[in-house]
């Protein structure tokens, strides 16, 4: 709590979260405003939102341009279903995860969510849905329809690992404990939903990646680290709305200050150069093993780099993380340099492997 | 409490279990008991038990036994980590899911589960690992090594799953919920161990079944059937052993009692009759779809079969069920014809579309 007040002045009297370091292309895709539309449509015709409130606040995720510029290449009927899945995904968490009744209730959170990742899996509808299984069930169907069943079982697996490392995190909250840097980045690596988002890539963008490429080391080191750089960022983009929403509890300054003390900005320093350090090292095994994969490979590994690109443009302008500050257009400084330039592997266990391959 | 009294009663009584209907084939391999003296010498060095009645306990399981009906015809070399991983699986249940501290504690359950994962994932190992997770690390890394890297993943998405299903029956044990039987039946498809036990198949056959087989629906529905099937013969074997050791909480025979009411005999016939009809089905669909598969694919659905008929052979003779009325090599008699021969589907939207494939 003393951590929280510390968190409170030092972002009140201003402090300067440093510009993003990130030089991997940009893109977007052309049919964003057309998915976004019927997106909405979507939203409104499965019955996702309870009232106009929250209705607003889902279609402010600008969900529709954070995953057009994942897959900038996709068709448009291919980008519509993960496009749903991002409004679900950001409707889901603000009301069951984050916050909210379930959001400090393991007893509770771990049954519901079993039941919605059932919901997703099975092709048959159920009576007893909710809302939210009944939405998820619905983005399932498509997901079978476009995607091939291969595709399809990598986007169940994924799901469940989000939903499991959001139970670690809820978990968490129960306890009031706030988890050492590495069980947090563990726990981070499912519990931001950087798997299912990166998952639906490949759905998306058509071609089913081999098994023996997704599945290898260094394609898994791949994702991972995009998803590792990805939560890291929205750490940063969510610690102004957080605070003010008073459940800034577990994010990588919090973890940080309380292994370490010292200030917020000495936080922001560390936090910025492990995650300058981790994007180095995926854009390293990128240049390396690109060349090694097929067509289908390079797709999914191109999607993860858009995907870290996107996250950090949208979320540096998304009214989600800019509240009042909201500045649609202006123009984003990007770092030039990593806060810190070194190849060497960050000594993790769990993480450090992804300098081995 | 009520029910538990009935239960009680009734089992005291002597209630009969009706005989297994399994008409599937039986094989054990011949490298059994070499792997069993393979396997308590890693117990040993690995320093998996606390004590040496804990070392009884996992000895008495017979896991050798257990997997080698499962894989019956599977190298001496590969079949040995699959059986540790047996061995290690009942040890970590018996201490840390079905009982001991953590078996109503969600809060602490889901941290200490997704530290074991990470322990099971990661190529480093840990110094901070407890001796649950030191020992599935080291059984990782055995996977790893005679393993195709798909195959490996797997397993730990299997592993994953198997983690959420425990997750499950911990919160419901935290809230004294009784699920009802739709949810019970979800829940049992991981909670029980089947995923990652079935997901070894391949390690330990050896050839990688292709990722469209695999993730077909065909094969998906044969693997959760297998499952479906196994843990239902488990929750009988149980019966008796949980009620002498009063934790019977959530089986199906409970959750039947809960719902319709009547005596345990009566929910003994309708829960014999659900698994005869998943049975049927699973048999039938074999029969359809293995013509069609691949070689990997036809040896990995037929140790689904002997994996059906080995759990029941094994649940029937091993100690930890039989409790003092153990009688390991008696004659077992096997039920000639199903509760019910129907091939209508079960009509519980988590489960129906097992019919449809």
């Amino acid at each position: 709590m003393a951590q929280q007040r510390l968190l409170d002045e030092e972002l009140t009297a201003g402090l300067e979260l440093p510009p993003i370091f990130c030089p991997l292309e940009a893109a977007t895709n052309p049919a964003c405003l057309r998915v976004e539309r019927r997106a909405i449509a979507w939203i409104d015709e499965v019955g996702l939102c309870a009232d106009a409130r929250e209705r607003a606040k889902v279609i402010a995720t600008r969900s529709a341009d954070f995953y057009s510029r994942f897959a900038p290449h996709a068709d448009e009927d291919r980008l519509l279903p993960a496009v749903l899945w991002v409004y679900w995904g950001f409707a889901f968490d603000d009301a069951r995860c984050d916050a909210g009744h379930y959001s400090a209730r393991p007893a509770e959170f771990v049954p519901m969510a079993s039941r919605v990742q059932r919901a997703l899996e099975r092709p048959h509808p159920a009576a007893g849905d909710d809302r939210y299984a009944a939405a998820v069930h619905d983005i399932g169907m498509r997901f079978r329809q476009i995607g091939t069943p291969v595709q399809f079982q990598r986007f169940v697996a994924a799901h469940r690992g989000w939903l499991a490392g959001v139970a670690w995190q809820v978990a968490n909250q129960a306890r009031r404990r706030m988890p050492d840097l590495e069980d947090y980045l563990t726990m981070r690596l499912h519990s931001a939903g950087g798997e299912p988002t990166f998952a639906m890539l490949e759905i998306a963008n058509g071609p089913e990646v081999p098994a023996a490429e997704m599945e290898s080391l260094a394609v898994r080191a791949l994702t991972e680290m995009a998803i590792a750089v990805a939560s890291l960022d929205n750490d940063r983009h969510s610690l102004a709305r957080e605070l003010g929403e008073a459940h800034a509890d577990q994010n990588v300054y919090g973890v940080l200050l309380h292994r370490n003390g010292g200030s917020l900005a000495a936080a922001v320093r560390t936090a910025t150069s492990l995650r300058d350090r981790v994007l180095l090292r995926f854009m390293r095994l990128r240049e390396r093993v690109a060349p090694r994969l097929s067509t289908a490979g390079r797709v999914y590994v191109d999607g993860l780099a858009y995907g870290i690109r996107g996250n950090a443009e949208w979320g540096l302008r998304v009214p989600r993380y800019l509240g009042d500050r909201t500045a649609a257009d202006h123009e984003i400084t990007w770092a030039e340099h990593p806060m810190e330039d070194t190849a060497e592997p960050i000594p993790i266990p769990s993480i450090a492997w992804w300098w081995d391959v």
